[in-house]
């Protein structure tokens, strides 16, 4: 508790004074003013966050946070739990998430933080908290300081990676079922009835997907969790990747690195992040737009916009490479592009074109 | 017009047979079936186009089609006529496109198609159909002579870097004044109120603002161009880098190379290429959606789906590096993830998880 409570007490804004001058500098390129949009924000932004006007992103890391859902039980997911196999897989470098970073020169943090197997293989970090969560139907999926401990585990992995010298950071996990919590979690946090916004996951029927949102609403009902309190709502109807990525996203905070929100559990992390302290969210970045519905309604609560529209549901951390290398690219236009004075002095002589 | 003749002869569709294998491929991956969304229909589409099932594109190259509009006279863009000094910002290697194609790996071939002035810069390629357009609110922007054969070089630039090697290309432009005489085309080809699509470029006045929806609807009123004759259309109110770029969506399709979709000028030159013939369709690939309010309406016209949003209106094909990432990484995906037989027997065992 006192590495969460420390870390929510030493979470501090952007510079924003730097980001002014940031934004000066995109002023004054070669091209008409805010032409570049969106390039130009996450540009000033990274100004805003490290304080440097020069920044590199060339250490990038991808923490996976893999645990299981008791909630399985219920039949909420498509999938048995195979949440292990997943994550062994991810390790042999045969998963989404390991070809795409790879792709984009990142490299990835496994992190079992629940499964409920136990695990030993080498490149899986065993952090694990619990062997998956309880039934949240039936009861509050995990206790207060069992949520506690997963997000500073978070916090923890974050220090590490920053100490390690790594620039930004993206989020993904495995977790068979954790669609459903996380569709829990929002919903709670966000006040939307539970039926806005459960989706059907990977490839329900009908009739199971009617399920699942019987599921979310029986088990908010039952465990009946505090909406002020982001840490009786993760421990209720959370799950521990959930709790382990908002730890990831305060840590990143705290230590001032830029990170990356995948899919929907790692926005619905992002948002229980934001009500701990929303200073957390100045550091956060999109990538994609997951294909569940609750998704759009985290966006608007952070007043974030994705910038990938790719139409996935895998989760995994998939939109953390493709949003590296646009954020990539807008380090490189402060860096790289010439000013309107240098642009225009080609033939002698400065015109205004602004 | 024997080139333009014999490239719309010639374009065929996709290899549907091959394309289906790699939709069997992409389902039989260790991933939920179509959890990829876009990117699974990205690499399936690479597939068709080549034939190939593994597809490279380690040779990009971004066209960026430079020339000057007589409209300018209006008042219609809040730049001078400064289309000389862009191009040759852009082989210096300071503009927006400059870095960001850097960024990505991909070389540029700018070419003056109708640049006013005479350029002779070292990395400009004169192919320059005339001293820039006439002003469409007099007379017609260009003979139809003129319009063919700035799609024929479009076409003879695409098959000289396809001689090359190059394997995808991006399409750009630098042209002061062109989005207005995008709009003018799109609004007759679409039947659509040219006041629906004419946009603020690049830090227009509401005044300038109405001045530039004047300026489209009275060129489309004096030239009449007949919406069934794309020809037609561009010659009376079009410009010489839509068409030249038009003429590259062609001679990609005829020499089935992938083809990037950039902004709205561009945006504008590959709907001309649909309307000349279906098919050029099937090679296109999209990147932003521009801020542009005409963008949204090729699009759906195209019945293509932007996959970036980064609300940029810069033009000068900016967003093709950044598709250029998300493609590379869809034929990673294709390439070297695992099949779902190949994860599930990490254990020795075989679990059906769909």
């Amino acid at each position: 508790m006192i590495l969460l409570q420390e870390t929510l007490k030493s979470i501090e804004g952007l510079y924003r004074d730097k980001e002014e001058t940031a934004i000066k500098r995109l002023d004054s390129l070669a091209k008409p003013l805010g032409a570049l949009g969106t390039l130009e924000e996450i540009s000033a932004k990274m100004v805003g966050i490290t304080g440097k006007m020069e920044n590199r992103i060339d250490k990038k890391n991808i923490i996976v946070m893999c645990g299981d859902n008791g909630v399985c039980e219920e039949g909420v997911s498509s999938a048995p739990q195979i949440t292990d196999i997943l994550a062994k897989n991810v390790v042999r470098g045969i998963m989404g998430i390991s070809v795409l970073s790879k792709s984009a020169n990142s490299e990835l943090t496994v992190v079992d933080i629940g499964i409920k197997d136990d695990i030993n293989v080498p490149g899986i970090i065993n952090r694990k908290v619990a062997y998956g969560t309880k039934n949240m139907v039936k009861e509050p999926a995990m206790t207060r300081e069992e949520a506690i401990r997963a997000i500073e585990i978070g916090i923890e992995i974050v220090d590490n990676l920053a100490r390690e010298g790594y620039e930004i950071l993206g989020t993904g996990e495995l977790g068979i079922g954790n669609t459903t919590s996380s569709a829990a979690v929002v919903s709670v946090l966000s006040s939307i009835d539970s039926d806005m916004i459960v989706g059907k996951g990977v490839g329900l029927t009908e009739e199971q997907y009617k399920n699942k949102k019987r599921v979310v609403k029986e088990a908010i009902n039952l465990n009946n969790p505090s909406k002020d309190d982001v840490i009786d709502v993760i421990s209720k109807v959370g799950g521990l990747d959930i709790a382990g990525l908002c730890g990831c996203y305060l840590g990143a905070a705290k230590n001032r690195i830029p990170i990356v929100i995948d899919g929907f559990i790692s926005s619905a992390a992002a948002l229980c992040a934001y009500k701990l302290n929303p200073l957390a969210r100045e550091y956060m970045f999109t990538s994609h737009l997951s294909a569940e519905p609750g998704s759009i309604y985290i966006m608007n609560e952070l007043g974030l916009k994705p910038i990938l529209n790719l139409n996935m549901r895998l989760g995994e951390g998939v939109g953390c490479p493709f949003a590296f290398n646009i954020i990539q690219g807008s380090l490189d236009i402060m860096k790289n592009m010439g000013t309107f004075e240098e642009a225009l002095i080609v033939n002698d002589f400065l015109v205004d074109i602004r």
